[in-house]
């Protein structure tokens, strides 16, 4: 029986936690999570907010005890490892409310210690970020009570634009600013048009390259020199590894504080993995270290290291295709493979159709902007895009199986749509993708 | 300058004869069609008897004169070709309207006959079959002028259930016999659960191992003694390939009819190709023959000619994987694969999972059926097949992605979903699949 360790207990650390038990029944499993809450529904939170999500119990998955019953693992909330110390194989844990440290040893040592949400110092106690269950029930109840009829919602990230589409939802009215033009950056910049579109529709107010100078009650003065007052403000303004205290340790850390993995998930400790958006890998299609901070890849990870631990060592990650996607409003927008700017890396082309999702005649169809970029040389794909109101999750899945088995723009030809008017088209878009890359 | 004669102007014609064109500015192309209408849709047929295709224009979708203009292309209605001569390279053509048969020369032919729906010889003025625009153009005149109010649907195919789904929506009250339990075969029977759930939900008789004896007036007499009044009877009860005028030729048909061609398109004859329903060719993950009459294989096949002709020799097919679809009312069925008889060529295993669409916390999620068989051995994927009221026709084309790749079941472990709550879950139904089968 061998003792494991694992820091963090959100979506990366309670759910290896959680594989690992499955696989073994008989180690010790104790997992320790700075903050209040353990495996909460990261992407659930904004959707909370909105009241889409109706009721809190759902988005909270398990609590301590729950987890201790159903699997003998011990989650300690409020316990903050505060250092590692490898050549000795032991953790420091500082409790929180018994402000103490103590020491832990380990056989094994899974670090999910995932990132924080940045923030601007504005000072101001209706600011808030969004990044976990405290947080939401921060901002909720602060709507709740504080009668919030309007918010500012400041950067364009997921977070910011799936918050702003929520809070409109709820009827107050949401503002948007940014401090670039580049907003939602994982997609191709002219295809973000929509969300502009989405929001002028609506009457919902955005100002890019700008930012807030200071926030005085609720008056918030803007670089520009605008001023105007909100009742709420969400800072969705990036995040930060937790890092900090593996600094003192053997481990190692890249440049901005993430830390490198193999294709077994462990860093350059033995007996030392890592999971979450902690993490930095490679692609799996092509060459190129890949940072991808979202839930499949945590949830991969946490298998895979389940596996090694229980001796299945051909089980390895194959590496990321950098899959995602985000719902604003009446539009999809998603993306798979290498980001618009590590496209530098290749010589490439592109091709894009715009087409019905399904078939002209039928109801609801509605016209799907779809894009893929392929290697010049061996024609293999790197990138793909897409934007619509219907059917845009089902075409970058369809495209990230291709991706998976190292396709080629010209294997799109032959790619067989299941085909009935409310669905597709006997030629669905990826078929004429690589019917228009013939003549590329 | 070459003359290329097409027989069939619906599906598989229009479209290898256009698709010639592109390539082709030069040859004259000439098709000769027996019945009526040209390039009708034929998946549009049922919704427009349904009224949820709102006009005539969506579903015709070119006539003689259009393509004639745009595309110098003759199409010849009412054209029979009535018989084949290869060594001299002429076809016979019957003139209906003329009533006098003639001879043409051709260089290249490209037979694209189709199929005719079987009749039960009812000798009844309410009975109709529903193949073609002719077929559609009398059953809406006769709902129109004769109020009818209720029908009988026979046979499970998937027409007879998009009709009777078509009819329900229009407030005609449908009835559905079948003479088996088989209902729709595509589909692994357990799964075709909820087509009688969904007719037992809304007071939809149906009669399985059932068959119309005879039809007096409006009186209907059924095999097993009953007697009811309909208004209206479809019989959906299969069809027969249109090869009659080919058994005099040296072109080589199968026992039951069907025309084989090789991965070029071509028949056993040089210069003489084949496509859409009349065709068998082979299937792509697995060496079997495959029959799959749909729409997505005659427009690949029609590129597929259309590059031959041109010299563009290395682009050839590469087999079906029979991907398949129908919505029944607020459910979808699918699969992709070898056929549930099929599977009998193999030592298999399945693995299946219920699961929701995507996060359970988020509105309007549904379970989700989702069915792999793979290879015992090799564990390559062999067939899928999905039931559920949404995300089905997503799961089965990434399923066909996959396929088209001789996937194994492994493979989808590492199948990276684009995860976000309205669109999936960060393990999807497909990993779950993966993961599943590892104990197998």
């Amino acid at each position: 029986m061998s003792k494991i360790v694992v820091v963090g207990a959100v979506a990366g650390g309670a759910t290896v936690a959680s594989q690992i038990r499955r696989l073994d029944k008989e180690s010790e499993i104790i997992v320790f999570e700075k903050d209040r809450d353990m495996s909460f529904a990261n992407c659930a939170l904004p959707y909370y907010i909105g009241n889409v999500v109706t009721s809190r119990d759902l988005v909270l998955e398990a609590t301590p005890e729950q987890f201790y019953d159903s699997k003998q693992i011990t989650v300690k909330p409020y316990h903050e490892v505060t250092a590692v110390d490898t050549a000795e194989n032991k953790v420091i844990v500082y409790d929180k409310k018994a402000e103490q440290s103590y020491t832990v040893e380990y056989d094994k040592l899974v670090l999910s210690p995932g990132c924080s949400a940045n923030h601007l110092n504005l000072n101001s106690p209706i600011a808030f970020t969004l990044r976990n269950m405290e947080d939401t029930d921060a901002i909720y109840q602060f709507i709740e009570h504080h009668q919030v009829q309007n918010a500012l919602v400041i950067g364009a990230g997921y977070i910011s634009l799936e918050i702003l589409d929520n809070l409109y939802e709820r009827n107050i009215q949401p503002m948007l600013i940014h401090r670039s033009e580049h907003i939602n950056k994982l997609m191709d910049s002219d295809m973000n048009e929509p969300i502009i579109e989405e929001m002028d529709r609506r009457g919902i107010p955005y100002r890019l390259n700008e930012e807030v100078v200071k926030v005085e009650g609720n008056e918030v003065h803007f670089k520009s020199g605008a001023v105007k007052t909100f009742d709420l403000i969400i800072e969705g303004v990036g995040v930060k590894p937790n890092s900090a205290f593996l600094q003192s340790s053997s481990i190692h850390l890249d440049e901005h504080g993430y830390i490198p993995v193999n294709n077994k998930f462990e860093t350059n400790i033995p007996n030392v993995y890592a999971l979450g958006d902690i993490i930095t890998s490679h692609y799996r299609h092509v060459d190129l270290p890949a940072h991808v901070p979202l839930a499949w890849g945590a949830h991969r990870a946490a298998s895979i290291i389940a596996e090694q631990l229980a001796g299945n060592k051909k089980i390895l990650f194959k590496g990321y295709l950098g899959s995602n996607i985000v719902k604003f409003f009446d539009y999809t927008f998603a993306s798979v493979g290498v980001s618009p700017s590590e496209l530098t890396h290749f010589n490439y082309k592109m091709v894009e159709v715009y087409q019905n999702d399904h078939a002209g005649y039928y109801p609801n169809n509605h016209k799907l902007h779809l894009r893929v970029y392929f290697d010049s040389n061996t024609r293999q794909i790197l990138r793909a895009a897409a934007v619509g109101k219907s059917g845009v999750d089902k075409r970058i899945d369809v495209l990230s199986m291709a991706m998976m088995h190292q396709s080629t723009i010209d294997d799109l030809t032959d790619f067989e749509v299941a085909y009935a008017p409310p669905y597709s088209r006997p030629k669905d878009i990826i078929n004429m993708i690589g019917y228009k890359a013939r003549n590329l």
